[in-house]
């Protein structure tokens, strides 16, 4: 059976899947006993021209030439960003075309509409690609795990912010030169924003919120904080204490409620999340019956991704329907009322009482303190004091917050990072 | 569209597929929009009938009973063991019935004519629980990774292995303790003969060389070792190395031969790997153009490998053919003939010139060493001395430990373990 395709967007992503379809195209017959072509490529920018050439494929400017054409099956979408992506998308779909695509930030924005024109034209958007680069986690997911009911879900999704945290973590460098280094070593982009931010892990988030539980969050209902404020101190104190701090994206599921957000995280160092090293990614789920499953691997990538924008043309074109979870119902919990642990760090004055002004302030917000180490180390006159909470309410440990970085004996703002205790 | 299933074999597997089946129905139907009905199960002991009859399904003694039904869709095999096991099966792909199946052992022996007959019939055999319980490894490997060229496969694949050899290093407990609470926990069965000695692992193994190369490697050729003569003195010396020990499965595609082996290995302490604790069980897989790949999970247990189970049925119900290499070709290499890296662990007489007499014997079989300890610890007159080689061949190495196991001035037999070393 051949299977005529169209890429639109040529960049790393782009470019390696062109490559390989040919590289492994024997490979693929082998498996799925399709023959794959690609019918036309497409690119805004002419440069791309020469590329398409020596591969042999015809080349357009004009994406139109592609979602216009009656021959082709699957169109493929690797340009990123918000527009035109979703109206190649939108309009393929309209056209009787499936869609394959990479792009995390348009699905989170506009997914749900892209599905529902899917659904109601009984064709497929296939987006392996988009979470954990060449991880097949949609496909593990949605088909390998079709009877799990997922609780947890606990992601490193970002490989740019993981690789800074490992590196300030291995060759104690504070946030900002191991941001250079990634930057350097071609791990970040000049522009690192949206992954320092959390924002594009919270964009994958709401994928996996929509791959598990049917729900497309407002972005600006869940919380995301990023990893700018983590300190060298912090990497050290948080080791001392058995832990590990990471990026992490939490969604878990409870009754009528779904509690979702992405924030620095202190997870035990025991934990496989923890050894998740350099940038790549790693999914953690609790789910019934399976228990609890680990995926890992390279996030991002022009070659590694092309394995998943591949794996899902192959399927698509092979007629698998694809399973999804219908329209689920969940109110977003807001983070005020979200129940963790913490870990704060605070620098004090090193004179008496202290410590009792501020455990007098948590006490009054209802939070009880799990332990407590006053550290040797000096900046000046200050000490690091540094305290784990039990469970609480994060309106509560806001409010206490504000009223120790009050005091005066306090070289405010004092750190807080949530703990999470996974099992191991 | 409703689909009918025969369960043959009410173990801990088939029981929990009954009742998973029935607790998360709605779950599959929402995403697969297919209604599972279990038409019937069988098994030969009566007593079971008692449990079926609880959940409402009919029950028999007698597995032709289903697979002479022609309402039948999918057989599911859940006996083990070769015997009614292979008729079930074969009969079952005879009456134009697709099957699913757990059973490792009858693969690993007969898989290559059950898949040539399901090929023939155009029918499928669902083998999802039969590697790594619960962890989606077959799906994701033979689909998720459709284009890609799995280079070399590390598995920890046995879960009584992994959580025997996790207990001697964190409770400092020497084998015969940790296997007997491997017992007492649930871990092991009483006769754990076919964990122990690596041929569970073994079985495992072939099944994924299966997946991945097309390639069902003869039993016999295949070399195995298992765990037992591992102490926890290898466990100490190892970590100071930098190494943990595992039971590993290893396969890597050569230039025309497969090398292919179970046996303890050192890997590195801060590969992924290392970090598999308990009875968990985790492939890595080195790809191209994936790149590295860890999948990790629950490797047994009934309520886990349910979940594996219903994801074939799942597939097979809804008509997804699914996707295997077909016949590969592939010298299986002798393991005289490979060449890894060796620790050696030799207790000697603390004498002048017995490490030049073990030097003088390695180098004059090429094996060159590329660390030696001398460690403190005494056992009587006899002292620990610890090496690691460079590459060296096996065939060299087997000869080289017989001449210096002959030496008066050692306490034989040397104790080697290979090492790999992972990338991290």
């Amino acid at each position: 059976m051949i299977k005529k395709i169209g890429i639109i967007g040529l960049g790393h992503v782009g470019t390696s899947v062109v490559e390989s379809l040919k590289k492994y195209s024997s490979l693929i017959r082998e498996r799925s006993s399709l023959s794959l072509k690609i019918k036309k490529v497409c690119d805004a920018n002419k440069s791309r021209r020469n590329f398409a050439k020596k591969l042999g494929v015809p080349f357009t400017t004009d994406y139109n030439d592609l979602t216009n054409d009656p021959e082709i099956d699957i169109i493929v979408e690797l340009i990123g960003g918000i527009e035109p992506a979703n109206s190649i998308i939108l309009s393929a779909l309209n056209k009787g075309k499936s869609v394959v695509t990479a792009n995390k930030a348009l699905l989170a924005t506009k997914g749900k509409k892209i599905f529902a024109l899917a659904q109601k034209n009984r064709k497929r958007v296939g987006f392996e690609a988009s979470v954990c680069g060449a991880i097949p986690l949609i496909k593990s997911t949605s088909e390998g795990l079709v009877c799990c009911d997922v609780k947890k879900i606990y992601g490193i999704l970002n490989g740019t912010t993981n690789y800074i945290l490992y590196k300030m973590q291995r060759e104690n460098i504070d946030f900002a030169s191991s941001l250079n280094e990634a930057q350097v070593q071609g791990y970040a982009e000049k522009k690192a924003d949206l992954d320092i931010n959390g924002v594009d892990s919270l964009h994958k988030l709401c994928i996996l919120s929509y791959l598990c539980y049917g729900i497309w969050p407002s972005l600006d209902k869940v919380y995301a904080e990023g990893i700018s404020k983590i300190s060298l101190l912090d990497i050290a104190y948080a080791k001392d204490l058995g832990y590990q701090i990471k990026l992490l994206s939490i969604a878990k599921k409870e009754k009528g409620s779904l509690d979702i957000r992405v924030h620095p995280t202190l997870i035990p160092i025991d934990h496989p999340l923890s050894q998740v090293a350099l940038a790549f990614n790693a999914v953690y789920f609790d789910t019934k019956p399976a228990g609890d499953l680990l995926f890992y691997g390279q996030g991002a990538g022009g070659v590694a991704t092309s394995s998943s924008v591949i794996s899902d043309i192959v399927s698509i074109a092979s007629g698998h329907k694809g399973f999804i979870r219908s329209q689920g119902k969940a109110k977003i919990k807001n983070i005020a009322d979200i129940k963790t642990r913490y870990y704060i760090r605070c620098m004090v004055m090193d004179s008496p009482g202290v410590l009792a002004k501020i455990s007098k302030i948590l006490a009054s917000y209802k939070i009880s303190i799990a332990s407590v180490n006053q550290k040797e180390r000096r900046e000046g006159k200050f000490v690091p004091i540094v305290m784990q909470t039990h469970q609480a309410k994060e309106s509560n440990m806001q409010k206490a917050i504000n009223n120790i970085n009050r005091l005066k004996v306090i070289k405010s703002p004092l750190q807080i990072i949530r703990i999470e205790d996974l099992p191991s």
